[in-house]
């Protein structure tokens, strides 16, 4: 017997009762947020359903309100329908969230791993006994072709103009054209956001943008979910590296018909991401990056075709994959670095890309360490009760009066949730205004309301009702405590104090949308730090253009990757002590 | 309005009138065999049809008899149907034809380029700094690991036995077991057939072999209209390089199912092949081997991954091209030359490889030079009138007595048409029998008709009626005097005469079926060289073979490539006057 179900109206699936709502949705293929992958824990898989959903579970009743109950509100990943339904999933959030597409980088000089060179192709005679590679090979010096090569080799003998590409010293293609225009692709995968930027190689000008969220949302939110995915599903592996490439490939589409290009004139991608985002993209199991001793498969960069990781670009263009440091500090931070200039000698600077994992990198002088501190994605927005990510009608700011809240929202209207940085901000203006103890229990008073025996700060009373409660303040709290004892950790490591500081550079797609005041007023960076405060933007990004477009950069990314001692957070003695004392609010300062 | 297309009996396809029923049946997938690929010209896609088939052009009646008509046979390239009709294809020849798998070869030493040895796996440590690559590095030396190889790493660190594969001095492959069989493949790809032999990389023993006509056939009998099928159709290069990489999928499958081994088991293949065949099979558009000056794409041997080829085998599989000497003298030739070792002082040695195209290769004590003749398609039993290929059913053998024909026949039952050494039989046995004039015209007497004005000897009367027209003759004896003007250009080039020839060696599919009588008696061969005629069979794929199980043969091959001498007949001054010569029959011996 099947039952049908029809979604937002439109599409139609038949299914045997029996699995839940998101198995019958996955296996018709439609797409559906389900941040913790299925497991019942984050209670975002949220969808309006009318029709014989089943009984409402336990766990279910655990996220929804009666009202949401009463709406026809379910939970996809507990709700097994038994006959048929109709679906809303438009109740999701939206793709095309606000994304940080660029970062600032330094002066540096063009000279990319592709050049490209006109040359003449000779006239094969009879009799010369020469094949069209031998000819080729006269006029371009010894060559080791691969099958990408050769098969490009007929053309160019056929033509009048041929410009040769190389990839250093490699010859990968002859364009049948004279001076045609060569382009790069810097990549930024994120656990959360993916950017792909096209950059011309010969200006290095950023010609155009792309970004989406990372599609393999929808098989866990953090990379430790999905690390598990690959553990635990025959095919997890195989499902994350296709999400991730046939991402790369619409980001490749849209950026070129924005710009008019040909993805056949883009002949490198130089990838940064964290160390979990390149074992997936890549298509290599990360299982030892989800257990101790937490070692990455790879921690030195490395070129390969590009169509080895399933991207199709120009006749034999590379991939190059910034190197990494260690399991938690991944080649998305190492560009940073070298979009920081960060192993330069310009006193005591501290590099923060705070995330799901908060990335801390000190250089004294140029002499770099680093931890990495799992901050949780309570500042992304996520596990928050009334928490979204940062697109159109978050709350991005909050402003605490003697008996409102002042609510920024993004793209104006009616705000929908919470994102990171309003999490923060509630954070900093309850331990500015006082409304929390030492260790952030919420006092009674104005805006506080007493819920299931919880205190909670109400933010909006009604349509929606937007509350922050002790538990989601708890979720900041811990989320701050690792950031903050992370950072003194290195300091103490190398025998510094904040009063050395000269600079602290905030990078990252969330650090941007977080105001200095909030930033220090939450506590997550000391207030004395306030003035030194820089922001530098997407700095992964501007780190992997810059290898795209100079082997200087490269050179050093690859040098980066050996000098910089990381720090093991957890095998500290003093880590625990630590990590408790920066859960408290210095609440009278 | 559409119509239907009823194919033996079973598939049914939907078409709208207008377009041939080749490309009907081409368009909905259905294989079916059209030698000069469709341009009406070889009357070799003859179908059964039943139904509205359109009107029978003249085109077609040039082909057909009128029995033929009368009974519903029509050619699929020339037949454009009208309204529904069911086909019958099942007249067309089978597959499965025997095929020469195996080649004689000499005794060598087994050292392939895959080698293997058992490795144990470190165990990484928290505080290390080292990425699993770092430490595999530690146990196997400096890797440049390609995305195949990383991903293979992450499993090998999860077990105890992991044997490490390398290809020469690269690692190529971790697997999680001890002592593992690894397996090779030589593969001989012919215009005609593809032989596969799976081979044991320890014993080099040969485990098991499959072959397939070329499926490529399709779109051509012979290597020209193939090229000119790259030429003129858009799509042409990738149909044909499709079309014989899914054949060695399918002989891959196959040889591996029967012999319960894993493709995942085999680390190289190493190929044979013409210099169009290579060229599709690398997917390299082949224009500069169909018009002067002749040039092939490579000449030197080639290893890719074998993915890059599209055949998918064990993680980091390599496949190896075989060098070729000219446009005419391919790696099928070279191959040959390994394994009869010709390279080598034995004397003067004439290696003789007779097809489509003869290739001559002269061996003057070890000093090489070879030539290559187009013979046309007439000994592979095309483009005659009652040709086929060697399958069931074909007459191989004839023996003319005074008045009637003794036939043998593969198989044995009904002879249904003549393969190509019944054809050099005939020829054979007309001038033995002085049947024939020196100019090769055929004399009234017995088993002589007079059709349409033309001769023609007429070996079974009926059921079905097999004859030899003056025309097939004349294809014959085109072929013939080609090969021997090859044959005595060469050795005049080197001052040689017949006299000096130590050894005739016969290798090749269709070399095998031809007697030594017919051989000589043909005039194919001189008969004076009868006695030293040796028969060395598929050298194409024995010399693979020999290349994948020895590094030595593979040096050889390389040195091979351009130690031949190669000689362009069509530019020799009296080579016209010479081919003119070898027509004739010397009838009075």
């Amino acid at each position: 017997m099947t039952s049908r179900i029809t979604i937002d109206g439109g599409k139609v699936l038949e299914f045997s009762p029996g699995p839940t709502l998101l198995e019958i949705l996955r296996e018709g293929g439609v797409k559906t947020e389900a941040p913790c992958g299925g497991k019942g824990i984050c209670g975002k898989c949220r969808v309006s359903l009318k029709g014989d959903g089943g009984p409402v579970t336990d766990e279910e009743k655990a996220f929804l309100s009666s009202e949401d109950i009463a709406e026809g509100v379910r939970l996809s990943c507990l709700c097994r329908p038994v006959g048929d339904v109709a679906v809303s999933l438009s109740d999701q959030e939206e793709k095309g969230s606000a994304i940080l597409t660029d970062g600032n980088r330094p002066d540096f000089e063009i000279c990319p791993a592709i050049g490209s060179v006109p040359i003449s192709i000779p006239r094969p005679e009879i009799r010369d006994g020469m094949s069209l590679l031998d000819h080729l090979e006269s006029v371009a010096g010894p060559l080791k072709p691969d099958a990408s090569l050769v098969r490009r080799i007929p053309q160019a003998f056929r033509s009048k103009e041929v410009t040769a590409v190389f990839h250093k010293d490699s010859l990968i293609d002859l364009i049948p054209e004279r001076d045609p225009e060569l382009y790069g692709l810097a990549v930024d995968v994120g656990t959360t956001t993916v950017v792909v930027s096209l950059i011309s190689l010969k200006t290095g000008e950023t010609v155009g943008s792309a970004s989406e969220i990372n599609p393999q949302k929808d098989f866990g939110l953090d990379v430790i979910s999905r690390i598990e995915r690959c553990e635990t599903f025959p095919t997890g592996l195989e499902d994350l590296h296709d999400a991730i490439i046939s991402c790369l490939d619409r980001l490749v589409d849209k950026v070129c018909s924005d710009k008019g290009t040909s993805r056949k004139r883009i002949y490198e991608m130089a990838i940064g991401s964290n160390a979990t985002m390149t074992s997936l993209l890549l298509g290599v199991h990360p299982w030892s990056l989800g257990r101790a001793p937490f070692s990455p498969v790879l921690r030195r960069g490395m070129t390969v075709p590009s169509v080895d990781l399933g991207v199709e670009l120009a006749p034999g263009a590379r991939a190059y994959v910034l190197p990494g440091v260690s399991a938690y500090i991944g080649s998305d931070i190492v560009a940073g670095m070298v979009a920081t200039e960060l192993m330069e000698d310009r006193g005591i600077r501290l590099f923060i890309d705070i995330g799901t994992n908060g990335e801390i990198v000190l250089s004294d002088r140029g002499r770099l360490s680093a931890c990495s501190c799992a901050a949780g994605p309570a500042l992304e927005g996520m596990n928050i009760s009334c928490g979204m990510r940062a697109s159109d009608g978050a709350v991005e700011s909050v402003r605490l009066n003697e008996s409102f809240a002042e609510l920024g929202v993004i793209g104006g209207g009616t705000p929908r949730g919470l994102c990171g940085s309003a999490i923060l901000d509630v954070l900093s203006e309850v331990v500015r205004l006082e409304m929390v103890g030492k260790t952030g229990r919420l006092k009674p008073g104005p805006m506080i309301a007493e819920e299931n025996g919880k205190r909670a700060l109400v933010l909006r009373e009604r349509d929606p009702r937007l509350t922050v409660t002790q538990g989601d303040l708890r979720q900041v709290q811990l989320a701050r405590g690792a950031i903050l004892s992370g950072f003194i950790s290195l300091l103490e490591a190398n025998d510094l104090t904040m009063a050395d500081i000269d600079q602290v550079l905030v990078a990252g797609q969330f650090g941007r949308h977080l105001s200095v005041d909030s930033l220090t007023g939450s506590g997550l960076i000391p207030m004395e730090l306030k003035e030194r405060i820089t922001y530098c933007g997407n700095t992964s990004g501007a780190g992997a253009a810059m290898c795209l477009l100079s082997r200087k950069a490269r050179d050093d990314a690859e040098r980066l990757s050996d000098m910089v001692d990381y720090v093991e957070l957890s095998v500290l003695e003093s880590y625990d002590r630590l990590f408790s004392r920066c859960l408290q609010f210095e609440v009278s300062r």
